[in-house]
């Protein structure tokens, strides 16, 4: 059996370089490392691997029936549990990288603070150079928010707005169990709809799975009052964005932010690009842009590296029927 | 004596009246309530007034030499200490309203993360319905910060970022002193020059006073690293505009969010509206439109007026002289 690991990233830096080939090397394996221009090395190269660490699905594709391990640096991996083809080996183990909490989280107290002071009203007047005149706001401190999501990102998020004075919290997940404390209160996502007439501000941070996808309808979107926004990192396919297009320009909800769209990159002249009281942006909450994810993604693989080397569950395992 | 209360507001609902009232009723006095609209009415009322609460600083010129006590409901008092001519009682004291922590805390993170996030950027790719390309980020966590004035709203402003985990928050103040442990340290303003080389965001909460005018010339923005970020929410009189200006447009430092100018409104076609990578917003970060704020400005008014009529000292008295 080889002992060698594909490694196919872009944001990898020399002192990362060097602490992968570290804790191969102490559990006696060897990686290689190549960039997505060099696709046709690593694909070769990958033949004889058995772990796959990487960020493009295309080279999956590429990875033999001896794969054992497939690493993806992103948190999504949506792509990879629902087309059955894209592991030869139906048994190959698949990990995320949830490491995005923190960058994420940062936007998203970005976006919720544009909103609540707004902020696309005022750059209008900006752009014109008109000096407008004060708005009504709103504050973190003493909100209601619900967050429909609980992993790494809505936790992140929640811990701020805990910190910042929120005064409730509620959060949606499968189970409707609490993972952590920061939550006043956890239901199941099957509440959805008895919630959503509350809801002052959601946000969406759900992975895509076929429970998700379209859940944020057009007849939920009418179940949220007049002054709440709705914010989206997770995926494009979890809103009905002509329902939702439709309630911003129509002031039937206050306002939101999207960083996720269907498709990716949007086209020229889609609706999105110009909806009322909308923050549109091209999909930068949680990429590779903050050195502190990029750090943390290399952390995760090595450890569980050791783990995969020591025959010990992977920390980051997803279970590929569920999606997550 | 008169034992009226002038209160000339535009911002109270009819619960802070009541409020007002009753705190007036149970020492003896009498609030008489208008609007800016009414100010010949106010004006005429005040003549018989020895307490004043209000924000419109020609109603102030009009207070009769009996006034024994200004009540300001701004927090920058600047204007009632630099011109001699302004109370006819030399004696009169003045109190402001530190309110505004909450919310211009709020607007200041939200700027933060603007610029560590490449909004200005971003948005721009928006507008022209480019979804453009990822750009390098920076965070809170692990950011270091100089707080130039340690008030109210610098000290708000510093609790936020440690507890988004910020790693190093320097506060400068005329004394030197700490006065909240959020501080890693505290030097005196009289060491600016030594701070601004190592800083990366310079956030600048000062009343206006002689000594805060033009603080951050263009000799001390040419010690910033090209990295840096500015920040202003105190007084626009501190920032030597031009210098800022140029800084930006040649990108000497990395950006800027100014919510404070000379003169307010700019006028058409001033250089600021369209400065590189500048956050312009029209002196909105603390003004009446949030709740909290308004109703802590009430309370605020209140419990200096039980204070005032039990002879004790006020809580928000300002040194005329000193300037805040």
């Amino acid at each position: 059996m080889s002992r060698d690991i594909c490694v196919c990233q872009d944001f990898l830096a020399p002192e990362h370089r060097a602490q992968i080939e570290a804790a191969a090397a102490s559990v006696g394996m060897t990686p290689h490392f190549f960039t997505e221009s060099q696709f046709e090395e690593a694909r070769a190269c990958l033949q004889n691997c058995e772990v796959l660490y990487c960020q493009f699905p295309r080279l999956v594709r590429e990875a033999p029936a001896t794969l054992k391990w497939f690493c993806s640096s992103s948190a999504g991996v949506d792509y990879y549990c629902t087309d059955p083809t894209v592991f030869k080996n139906p048994d190959c183990m698949l990990t995320n990288s949830n490491c995005y909490g923190v960058t994420i989280s940062e936007h998203l107290i970005m976006v919720t603070l544009m909103l609540f002071r707004r902020m696309p009203e005022y750059q209008a007047f900006v752009r014109a150079q008109d000096w407008g005149h004060p708005l009504p706001v709103r504050s973190i401190r003493g909100g209601e928010f619900t967050i429909l999501g609980t992993g790494d990102i809505g936790t992140s998020y929640a811990r701020h707005l805990r910190a910042m004075g929120a005064s409730k919290i509620t959060g949606l997940n499968r189970s409707g169990k609490a993972k952590d404390p920061v939550y006043d209160e956890v239901v199941p996502i099957s509440d959805l709809d008895k919630v959503l007439p509350g809801t002052q501000v959601l946000m969406m941070a759900l992975p895509s799975t076929p429970e998700t996808v379209g859940i944020l309808s057009q007849e939920r979107i009418a179940l949220l009052p007049k002054d709440a926004y709705v914010l989206n990192v997770g995926r494009g396919t979890a809103v009905d964005q002509d329902a939702l297009v439709e309630a911003l320009n129509s002031e039937a909800i206050a306002g939101a932010a999207i960083d996720v769209t269907v498709p990716e990159p949007l086209p020229a002249d889609h609706p999105l690009w110009t909806a009322k009281n909308l923050i549109l942006t091209p999909h930068i909450s949680g990429n590779m842009t903050l050195g502190y994810t990029r750090d943390t993604n290399v952390d995760m693989f090595c450890a569980d590296l050791k783990n995969y080397a020591d025959g010990k569950p992977l920390k980051n395992l997803v279970d590929r029927k569920r999606g997550y």
